[in-house]
């Protein structure tokens, strides 16, 4: 049987993975609102960024606490001061989603994602998705070497992301300035969501080794 | 006199500062090897983000270590956990600097940012510096009137980013897409660089007080 301390750490970590599924919901929502000009849906993910910012304090509140009252050492003080590096990660990637949803807002009722780059931003936001889904795995599970795979699957939305980079050096490239600026935040966007999910999988494996990962 | 883990506590603060003023230093070396096509400079922030992310980790060990032995409680623990917050995000900032400096390289022997937006880079960076000097100081002397004022110091940062877009988006706009999305993601990288800054400081005022600072 599990102790008083490892039960609420448990709970902590039960907290943890809610949260990623929010953020899954968020990314998956906030893609989706870009890609079709959403305008309510693009609203649902800006408003509940707050719920995800709510989550967060109270998961650090609780982290917090039980590092008070227990005095954690060693592997155990670890995974709580990990724990609230996850949710910051966590927290800033729901940031991300949101401010991909704005970006659709701005634009309604045009779509912001020009038609010859829908297809770019619809795989953008399917890895950003699926590596969501594997961090929340991560967390759950502790497996370090689905930790490790995240890495790989980053490297997928990196290369994305300069497919990209190229459609809009194109010099036949047709929409203008606006356009490609807006692009070119909402690529950083799904990039950087990418590169908090690596950080949470570093972190865990760090928090399960004691061990940094290698960079890849 | 203060007792051993105060004296500790002073110890990791004046590692803090010390890190902030590493990461002043890269940001003002950043914008000038932007603005002059400096390309040793450029290389010279580059390499150097290695020693301030080794200070972050090291600090941080320092810190994990201190709440391992002395196990704090109270304000002493919420002391702890804003250090490993806020060296968090001194990281970050040096990782912004590090990409300004990277654009240099990009572009050299040419100047990343065209003539006409130079005073504004300039400028952004000037606010980037301000800003990154007043939250070395909010660190070290812990006064929360200079943390709050950091937030409108940043609002001058935002004025100067949006300032970037109206050139940006000038239809007589003569440089292209490129040069387009690269002044994007600089901006976008000060701009960032502000918020962590503004971060820092409200966590300097939650350290003090115990509530967090009102949004302004």
């Amino acid at each position: 049987m599990r102790d008083a301390f490892h039960e609420e750490l448990d709970a902590i970590n039960n907290k943890m993975v809610e949260l990623s599924h929010r953020v899954n919901k968020a990314i998956e929502q906030a893609t989706h609102a870009l890609l079709t000009a959403d305008l309510a849906l693009a609203e649902q993910v800006i408003a509940e960024d707050n719920q995800i910012d709510e989550i967060q304090h109270a998961l650090d509140a609780q982290t917090i606490d039980l590092m008070a009252r227990q005095q954690p050492v060693a592997s155990d003080l670890r995974a709580l001061v990990v724990s609230l590096r996850m949710s910051a990660d966590l927290e800033r990637m729901g940031d991300l989603a949101h401010h991909i949803a704005k970006s659709a807002r701005m634009r309604f009722p045009a779509t912001a994602v020009p038609p010859e780059l829908l297809l770019t931003i619809q795989e953008m936001g399917a890895a950003a998705a699926k590596i969501c889904k594997k961090t929340s795995t991560v967390i759950s599970s502790r497996d370090t070497v689905l930790a490790l795979e995240l890495e790989k699957d980053d490297d997928e939305l990196d290369h994305l992301h300069r497919k990209l980079f190229i459609a809009l050096l194109d010099p036949a490239w047709p929409h203008g300035i606006e356009t490609a600026i807006d692009m070119t935040l909402i690529g950083r966007y799904y990039e950087r969501f990418g590169d908090h999910a690596v950080s949470i999988s570093r972190r865990v494996y760090f928090m399960v080794t004691g061990e940094y990962a290698k960079k890849s």
